[in-house]
């Protein structure tokens, strides 16, 4: 075997490391989800649609990369990687709602309050995000009670108005606004960052702090480029491509990365995140080969 | 002093307790919620307008006695009081949305999607619901970690499918259908009872495992009863006294215990819900007395 051929293989296993990750959350989140034949059936049949639909599943693999990593328990890893992607299907799920980004189309296939309707979208939202904290609160989960209460801990901030839901807040405030960059960044921290982080942060929980305070770090750099790799394909790319509405940001005239750099810019800028992202794992060597495979996995597609 | 004047001495004791419990959980929320001049301050401004509006804070109150019935500490009954009005809080901005109930009268002040926005109210309560983890999650709030995890369980349980997010789910789905009263007790049993139930036993989360029992079962019949004092205020009150839309839930063709039972069975039904309460307390006589008067608070509004 030629050195030549490491990379590809490096590639390929990677690519098949990532399909098992995504088969088992796949799995995990199928177990954890009440079935549609329990009452109230719709509710949980709503419920699995958002939830079970497959995608790149893109945060559950930063979680258990970061928890291979730092030796994480693979029970814990699970129900962390299933509980950071209930939280992101909930925001997914009342994102689309007419109220806010109103987009009929998630991953292809109507999004669940067109399947459903915006009633059945708004309980889906409330009754994962319960299910995400039901699931890190399961009995003896950790060996030490105490981490898995930091665990519950880092999940409620990364969730609420200091993390997610208030970057959406400043998401809605920014529409037809003129956004700096850093306002930009500050609003997609939040939004995505903040969610993206603690399912590295969650990942690494057994590591020490060191790695955590890395994770911590990587992962801010990798959500932000995953961000602005995403304003680029809403620009580059079309609606099939996507399995969303293509243009849909800069249609409702939300300030983009691509709106306030231009394209060129923002692959740069991209490009520079990724490797800040990849310095931030320089201390651990080939340990961290899978979260540099992860980071390109994520930011490639665009520059 | 003669007999005759003690029941009225113990009203008077009530009534104070309960006003020192309401200003204290007042008091706590609003150092708990984040402040309006923290961004985002819309959705921080609307998270205070929507949690911070008095109410008679039935399930802090609940929470508290059993706390003092079960000798749980101070700060652990502060923090379950105060994540169960947060989860109530959410869940009447979300029942309040036009997709909803669609109701514009919240204790007589405008909800929070007429205040505010249909967006801003969505993520007010995303945002809420998390803080309630939140709170739970904070480092050391019990000398047993293991004890907090299972608070922590037990509100996720009381929210989610299994319960209020699944009763609201069941309440929609029962417009304008033919409930029978075991269909309609199931439905408020999660809508409302869920989180009624999980008040009163996360207060008495230091009991003993016969004492959190009791609590539940005193609980659940408390928070039935006030179901259905609910159902016949909404026939009998106008909005002013309240401070909501009186006659909702008649318009709007919702099952009521009125409409299944009559005005006078519905109220025998309420007295009969309440004795099985009182009932539930017999084993810790006068230690209970605070909880027997607090069903009476809650019921005999209307019998």
């Amino acid at each position: 075997m030629s050195d030549l051929e490491l990379p590809n293989n490096a590639l390929q296993d990677f690519s098949a490391w990532a399909q098992a990750k995504q088969a088992r959350i796949e799995l995990i989140l199928d177990h954890h989800l009440p079935s549609a034949d329990l009452a109230p059936h719709n509710l949980h049949s709503a419920m699995r649609y958002s939830v079970l639909c497959g995608g790149k599943r893109v945060r559950a693999l930063l979680c258990y990369a970061a928890s291979e990593l730092c030796e994480t328990d693979f029970k814990i890893a699970d129900a962390a990687a299933s509980a950071v992607e209930l939280i992101h299907a909930y925001s997914l799920v009342h994102d689309d709602m007419p109220c806010m980004d109103d987009d009929d189309l998630r991953r292809g296939k109507p999004s669940c309050h067109k399947q459903y309707d915006d009633a059945t979208a708004l309980l889906v939202g409330d009754a994962l995000q319960s299910l995400a904290f039901e699931l890190l609160s399961q009995t003896s989960l950790c060996a030490e009670a105490s981490q898995q209460i930091s665990m519950l801990s880092i999940l409620a901030k990364a969730s609420g108005s200091a993390g997610m839901a208030g970057g959406q807040a400043i998401d809605l405030a920014a529409v037809g606004k003129p956004l700096t960059q850093t306002e930009l960044e500050t609003m997609h921290q939040l939004k995505t960052g903040a969610l993206i982080q603690a399912a590295a942060m969650l990942g690494a929980i057994s590591g020490s702090q060191e790695q955590i305070i890395a994770m911590q770090t990587y992962a801010m750099n990798i959500g932000l480029a995953f961000q602005v790799v995403d304003d680029i394909l809403d620009v580059e790319a079309d609606s099939s491509t996507l399995g969303k509405t293509a243009g849909k940001d800069a249609n409702s005239n939300k300030p983009t990365y691509v709106s306030i750099l231009g394209l060129d810019q923002a692959k740069n800028h991209a490009k520079q995140l990724y490797e800040n992202a990849i310095m931030a794992l320089s201390p651990f060597g080939n340990k961290a080969q899978r979260l540099r495979e992860l980071a390109d996995f994520i930011t490639r597609r665009s520059f």
